[in-house]
C-alpha cells in the first residue's frame, strides 16, 4: 500500500491546523480534485485476506491487480480536524470473493468514520469485536456511519469501479492489525450464481 | 428557529455513542432520508442580519418566509461523533440581499465543518475574526473546509434551492452570537445588475 503526497493543501505550515480550502468532487464519478494525496493497494499488499489462497496465488503470478485506489485531502491530525477523502474499489474477484479494501479498525475507540456511496455498487462491511455485525449494501447516494469501536470495509459487487466519498476524525488513526489479530471479518462477499452474496466467513472455509 | 425532532436513530440510549447506521442521500436533490432532526429557520428568527431594515420590515408584515431548513442526523456530542446533515436555503432576497443562513461560529475553537453542495447555486461566506475571509462559489460538487476558528455563513444566490450536505464534529457546538458581537459578516451577497455579487458589508451601508 503505497501513500504519495501530491500536493500540500493545508498551506498551515507547522501551525497544525488547516487553512480553509475548497475542492471538486464530481457527483456522477466520485472523482475527487485536487487531492493532497493518492493512495494505492494491490492485491500483494493485503495478502491472505482473502479466502481462497491458491486463486490469490494464481493472480499474483500473473499480475497484481490494483484494488483500490483513494483520492485523499489529508488534514492535520488534530483533534476537531477532518480527513476527505474518496476512495475507487475496482471491479474483479479473487475466486469467487469480491475484490475489497484491506479493512480496519480506527486507532482512536472514539472515532467514527461516514461513507456516502457516489458510483457503482458495493458493500459496507462493519463489526464491533464482540461479534456483532452490519451489513450496508451502498449504491449511489447511500450514507452509512460506522459507529466508533467497530471495524470496517467495503466490497465492489458490480461490473464498474465503486466510488464512495468518505470522512473521519484526523485524530482517529487507522489500525489494520487488530481484525486480522481477531481471525478477519466474521463475513465475505461472494459470487453465487451470478449474484453477490454475504455469507459467513465461517462458510466458505467448510 | 426551530430544531424539531422526527426519529430518534442513534439507538444507543443513553450510552453517548451512536450505533452503526444507513441513510440516503439524493445525489440530485439534496433530500436526506431518514432525518433526526428537522431545523427550521424563518425570516424572523434572524432578525436584523440582512442589510436593509426597511425591506425585512417589510418582508415580515406580509409574510415570514422560510428561509433555510436542515434535514439532520444528529449523533451523540460526543467526541470523535459526526453530526450528518442536509441544509436547503431557498431561493429569495430582502432587499437586493440574498436569502442566506444565520451564520455561526463553532463553540470550539478547534472543531472544522465541511460543506458539499448537491443541488443549485450559492456562496460559503467564511471569516476567522482578524479579518481574514474567504468566499466560496458554490455549485453541485464543491467541497468546501471551513477552518477550525473560521465563522460560516451561505447564500443562494440562484432561482432554485440552494441545497448542500455539511458534517463536523458533534462536540463542536454553534455560536451565532459570536459573530454579531464582531459586528457581523465583513462581506455581503446582492444582486447588482442583475448578477450575484460579493461585496463588502461597509459598502452597502454607504
Amino acid at each position: 500500500m503505497r501513500s504519495e503526497p501530491v500536493l500540500a493543501l493545508d498551506g498551515g505550515g507547522n501551525s497544525g491546523r488547516s487553512l480553509p480550502w475548497a475542492a471538486t468532487l464530481d457527483l456522477k464519478s466520485g472523482a475527487l480534485w485536487p487531492a493532497s494525496h493518492v493512495v494505492t493497494c494491490r492485491l500483494s499488499d493485503m495478502a491472505g485476506r482473502y479466502a481462497n489462497r491458491a486463486a490469490e496465488q494464481q493472480l499474483l503470478a500473473s499480475a497484481d491487480p490494483l484494488i483500490y485506489r483513494a483520492d485523499e485531502i489529508v488534514a492535520p491530525e488534530t483533534r476537531g480536524e477532518l480527513h476527505t477523502s474518496v476512495t475507487v474499489v475496482f471491479p474483479g474477484k479473487v475466486g469467487d470473493e469480491y475484490f475489497m479494501s484491506k479493512g480496519h479498525y480506527q486507532v482512536d475507540s472514539a472515532a467514527v468514520k461516514v461513507y456516502l456511496a457516489i458510483a457503482g455498487t458495493g458493500y459496507l462491511l462493519m463489526q464491533n469485536g464482540q461479534g456483532d455485525t452490519m451489513d450496508v449494501p451502498m449504491s449511489p447516494g447511500t450514507i452509512a456511519y460506522c459507529a466508533a469501536g467497530w471495524a470496517q470495509r467495503t466490497v465492489n459487487v458490480g461490473d464498474e469501479p465503486f466510488a464512495y466519498f468518505k470522512y473521519w476524525p484526523a485524530d482517529g488513526g487507522h489500525d489494520y492489525d487488530r481484525v486480522v489479530a481477531e481471525g478477519g471479518f466474521l463475513k465475505r462477499v461472494v459470487e453465487r450464481d451470478g449474484r453477490p452474496q454475504v455469507i459467513l466467513a465461517t462458510d466458505i472455509r467448510a
